[in-house]
């Protein structure tokens, strides 16, 4: 990545999650990992659950999980160090480069959190606790209703019997429970979904940006809609790049977008935002809507520099070297004196922010590789496929975050357009 | 601004600082107000204190804050609504844009921040709390010792009699001090210098950003030297932009860099990091140093779009409407398919807050647009003035950071360079 980290500075994060079950832990777990294996580093999460249905099966009762049941204790402990082991051991696997491990389970008792912080310690890696907890009960009702009835520890039960076995779990948690305070630890508290956030003792590049992700971090499942621009003449005429306007088939995908905006997404999301680049034929596409939108420079088109104007004939011929390592290396390929998508992830951070925080329906109106990214971060796909994904021209895709993943669906707006078209930039 | 603020989201924001004396919150109000500004949005500090000693008096000993004297108590009461009114109808008073107004003062009882509170929510405005809070006393003696004695309370008094009253005067407002702790409302406490905070109620664009700044801002007093790579060829043919490589008077330069740093710099700052751009100049100049650096894309020179490559007398003939308007407004003026020094400040963000965050010195060798912007904030200047501030060519500015204000120290390592090398961009 351009900004490569100070070698004093911290490349090896363990995540460890705290809370009583049903609180986010692992939502806000996978939500880390995603934002962190996007930006282009390592990131694993060691699930201690995981490890007690593979070991001891997952149609325990909630009698396992009593502190006072020695043996069922003894199990759980088990699953602690195995998945401990697993981590260390992941964590020392890959030489220098930078690592984020999330230790996902409750980890709810002082002792507990000791026990995993000393071995880090050992191992010269960092740690920092993310608990969350709520002090508003009707959240944690919400939760157990809307996912544990899923878990697959209730696989085939009656779901008001898994909603009760779920809710005694919880409570031989609450006897030994210890909200963390431990001052000299790195940690962030969550409280009511970020209604109120504590961080202590944080300090490095990589913990910042876990703490300001957290920060941004919404649970409202409102869409996200992204579509590229309508045709542009440099579509039409293959070249990459440029600052050119709408073809008449442009034209009339701004048309047909602002019909299925006013027909279909607006009644149902009437307090959904647009945003656009700065580019010409981003704006005209936006505008024939007839709503207000936001323009915004990180929305911009990955930088062709000097390949900018050319089409990518000509590109193999004048920059035959460039165009060589571009088809070897996609992904961190940069043109001379333009930009690489690892460039435009960096750029689109605070665009990633900014959608996350937003508690409302947004409407993206952008570029393809810029879409690509936005993409990559929303459906979690692997950093290096990120460059091939598919973004056709001509189709609104509407992203629906799910507890677990995202929904995707394609609104191909325009018969007419030649498949060719949507092919700009995705050689 | 490229990133305009969704018109739903808050435009008109009160800061309000609390806390006991001597707790650094003119410091933070400072820091904060500075920040924003250099983002370009109006702001500005209202400092209840100065209206105090306009309207009773500098030389007021601690009995006047005594809050059982309440002739005293009203006089003071009398400043704090002076200060409101005036704030109030600051922020009244820009229309609809950007405005961020900090009313500074010790604010230290839940009445009167509930006052305070009151009255903007009575004006629409968004009201958030910055606390400061040091558990720690000895933080709070070094502040006294460092900057009370130079308060404008105490000129031409006795260093030790002014400490000693000081710290009567922090004994009275310690008797009502409540910390806040009001749920219902947004705030941001600071826990010894930050090692811990606790963000409440937080939400919004502009809020965040602040809290962000707040959790990166450190007041270690190092050092940022910063200067520009040595002469490249495009700089000696008066060309803009481009990659080109150091000229012989460039790579003498580079060998100059790195004796002064050798000789000077790197013996009282041993953990210097240095920072590149990833374009060629900045790169060659820094590797004659002999120590790792990190490049960083975010700190390439602006880019110049299709005036890359040309001369001011090309792009004069070439592009003569963008030429008027770069020389009618250089802040706002965009190269075609390029950029701005306002897109330059949002790109420039990230570098700030990781300058703001470093414990060590730090060398930043880049280039001159990008230079202004880093100048521009850490010295304070207006906004306007940023695109024209000059950055001579080989020549290392040493910035120190003091409790208020920055001091600035000129090294030219070079007698040779003719001094029109130092005006491309410049003009
Ligand atoms: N910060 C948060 N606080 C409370 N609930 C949250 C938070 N973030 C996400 N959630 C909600 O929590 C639910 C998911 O619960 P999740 O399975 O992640 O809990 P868990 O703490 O991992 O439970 P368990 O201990 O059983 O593994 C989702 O419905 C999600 O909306
Ligand atoms: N978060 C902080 N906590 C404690 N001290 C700080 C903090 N930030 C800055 N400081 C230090 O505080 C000192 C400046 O104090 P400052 O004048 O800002 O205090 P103040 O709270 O405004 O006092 P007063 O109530 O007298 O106006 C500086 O020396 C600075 O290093
Ligand atoms: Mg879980
Ligand atoms: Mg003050």
């Amino acid at each position: 990545l351009p900004l490569s980290i100070p070698a004093s500075d911290i490349r090896k994060l363990a995540i460890i999650m705290v809370g009583l079950p049903a609180r986010g832990k692992s939502f806000i777990a996978r939500h880390v990992a995603r934002y962190m294996a996007w930006r282009g580093h390592s990131t694993r999460i060691f699930n201690v659950g995981n490890y007690r249905r593979v070991m001891y099966g997952s149609d325990k009762p909630h009698t396992f999980f009593d502190p006072k049941n020695p043996e069922a204790a003894a199990a759980r402990k088990m699953c602690a160090r195995k998945a401990l082991e697993d981590m260390t051991q992941w964590l020392t696997s890959e030489g220098d480069s930078i690592q984020i491990a999330i230790y996902d389970a409750t980890n709810s008792t002082k002792e507990r959190r000791a026990w995993l912080k000393k071995a880090c310690d050992e191992l010269g890696v960092r740690s920092m606790f993310i608990e969350s907890v709520c002090r508003d009960h009707r959240i944690v009702d919400a939760n157990v209703r809307a996912t544990k009835i899923f878990s697959p520890d209730y696989v085939g039960k009656d779901p008001e019997q898994a909603i009760s076995d779920f809710l005694h779990r919880i409570k031989w948690y609450e006897e030994s429970y210890e909200e963390i305070e431990e001052d000299d630890t790195s940690y962030v508290k969550i409280i009511d979904v970020g209604k109120k956030v504590v961080v202590n003792n944080v300090y490095g590049y990589l913990p910042t940006r876990v703490v300001f992700f957290c920060m941004n971090m919404r649970v409202s499942a409102r869409p996200i809609y992204i579509t590229r621009h309508g045709q542009s003449e440099y579509n039409a005429l293959g070249k990459i790049g440029g600052n050119s306007g709408l073809t008449e088939l442009g034209k009339q995908y701004a048309q047909n977008l602002s019909k299925f905006l006013h027909d279909d997404i607006l009644r149902s999301h009437p307090h959904l935002s647009i945003w656009t680049s700065t580019l010409r034929r981003t704006i005209q596409t936006a505008k024939a809507i007839g709503r207000p939108f936001l323009q915004w420079g990180s929305l911009d088109e990955i930088e062709a520099g000097e390949a900018n104007g050319m089409t990518y004939e000509e590109m193999a011929q004048k920059l035959p070297h460039d165009f060589e390592e571009r088809k070897r290396n996609k992904l961190c390929y940069r043109y001379p004196r333009g930009e690489s998508y690892q460039d435009l992830i960096l750029r689109l951070d605070p665009v990633v922010m900014e959608l996350q925080r937003q508690e409302h329906a947004v409407l993206v109106v952008a570029h393809q590789a810029v879409l690509r990214v936005l993409f990559a971060y929303l459906t979690e796909r692997p950093h290096h496929e990120c460059p091939n994904l598919n973004i056709p021209l001509h189709t609104v895709i509407k992203l629906t975050p799910m507890a677990y993943g995202c929904e995707v669906k394609y609104y191909p707006l325009d018969d007419n357009i030649p498949a060719t078209a949507s092919m700009d930039h995705g050689k």
